[in-house]
């Protein structure tokens, strides 16, 4: 195997936790980006490489550059850097890989699927990383890497990648969204979401072993109207929940129908 | 402590699971009541129980009656039962204790708040038992047999477990359809919701340490209107799922506002 090395532009999470990840493995870095110099600088200091905050003086000593900055920013990364030539990805779960097309011929995504908080330390035995490669000798290049630093790698194209981003949306978005709302219900009530917790874990279990399909329970699956329309007139002091109570609810009864 | 006798009348997920653990622990058990004599058997047998399909052979024995029924049938059973004087419980998260009031004069809730399937062990470590009873002294009567099997005991009145049922709904039966859409989405476009687990549980993981309100990400999160809109075209072909998540994005916004 040959000694793939990297250079990483954008120091917010994903460029972090990849950077940590990269160095932990033992995978050179080159150099570390940041529109801020001092976090370049931390980062940097800690990963053994060189910090920029100059797109412009990105050398062209690493064999993958990869962009974890924000998916507006992307295109506008692209068209400073100093070469057409070097192999460069993005990291994100929305974007095309099109984004780079008039910039850079060879060009690629390295989207680790996950929800990174900067704190947290990220899990790379467990998340899948999906990669993408115009060229089928970078893709060759990309997937090397990441099984470098992670057992859970996929070749996914645009559209995929697309499909997965919505859903990612809504088992993790949409999901929390729900505990938002419980927790927000319950703490107005004097009491807490501690009591819940139990029953979050268990619907999680549930779903790591069985189709999600056949595990669904419930007043809307049952059509117990009489409990519903209870629920309903609860809800009416929170009128925003009440309407997302009201449209789940309905969901699930037309889904099962 | 005295020794508490039960009666579980009803053989479903609910009375299965506490009748299972009672006598894991050792506290007596005297009839289980099935409609179907064979279920009330099967399992009286298995905790050295009688069994029967005949409420009004259901003896005064037992300390705590515990009615296990679907909620529809909770009155019909208090209406048939032969004494008016012993402590009598349902177990629903949604039925107020007053639907006993017109039969029985001691009655109560002892409502394990947990999503039971029959096939599955139900972990009474973890799960929380929320108990009601209208005299003080049958309350300290449930207290002492829930904490028998559970360590998590919480004293919950009508309106709170109200409260709290609406909040279980959301957390699991909501939670688990955002599973249910992306499974079926992924499925229909060649995909497994295998690749999501990691961050299905990634997101659990976080809300059992972190307030879900801060736990909160994603395009909606951040009014990130081009991804929003982009996967609303995507989901243009899933009518119903793209109500759900023009909904739930709607209402992060605004609750973030």
């Amino acid at each position: 195997m040959e000694k793939i090395k990297v250079t990483i532009i954008g120091a917010g999470n994903v460029g972090t936790h990849l950077a940590k990840r990269f160095f932990e493995k033992k995978i050179e870095i080159i150099q570390i980006f940041s529109r801020e110099l001092q976090k370049a600088e931390i980062l940097a200091k800690e990963v053994e490489a060189k910090a920029t905050n100059d797109l412009t003086k990105i050398n062209d000593l690493a064999d993958v550059y990869i962009v974890a900055v924000k998916d507006d920013a992307i295109e506008m990364v692209a068209r400073q850097l100093p070469f057409k030539s070097k192999l460069v990805v993005h990291t994100s779960g929305a974007k095309s890989s099109k984004v780079f097309e008039s910039h850079i011929k060879n060009y690629g995504v390295f989207y680790p699927l996950q929800t990174f908080s900067i704190s947290k330390e990220a899990n790379f035995e467990a998340l899948p990383i999906c990669i993408f490669a115009e060229l089928a000798s970078s893709q060759l290049i990309l997937n090397q890497l990441a099984k470098r630093i992670c057992p859970n790698v996929y070749v996914i194209d645009d559209e995929q990648r697309a499909t997965l981003h919505v859903c990612a949306v809504m088992v993790n978005n949409f999901t929390n969204f729900m505990y938002v709302m419980a927790e927000d219900i319950l703490n107005k009530e004097q009491l807490k979401l501690d009591i819940l917790r139990p029953l979050i874990q268990e619907t999680v279990n549930k779903i790591q072993k069985y189709p999600a399909q056949l595990m669904q329970t419930g007043p809307a699956r049952r059509e117990d109207k009489q409990t519903i329309s209870q629920h309903l007139q609860f809800l009416e002091k929170y009128p925003d929940y009440h309407k997302v109570y009201e449209l789940l609810s309905e969901s699930i009864i037309q889904k099962y129908k």
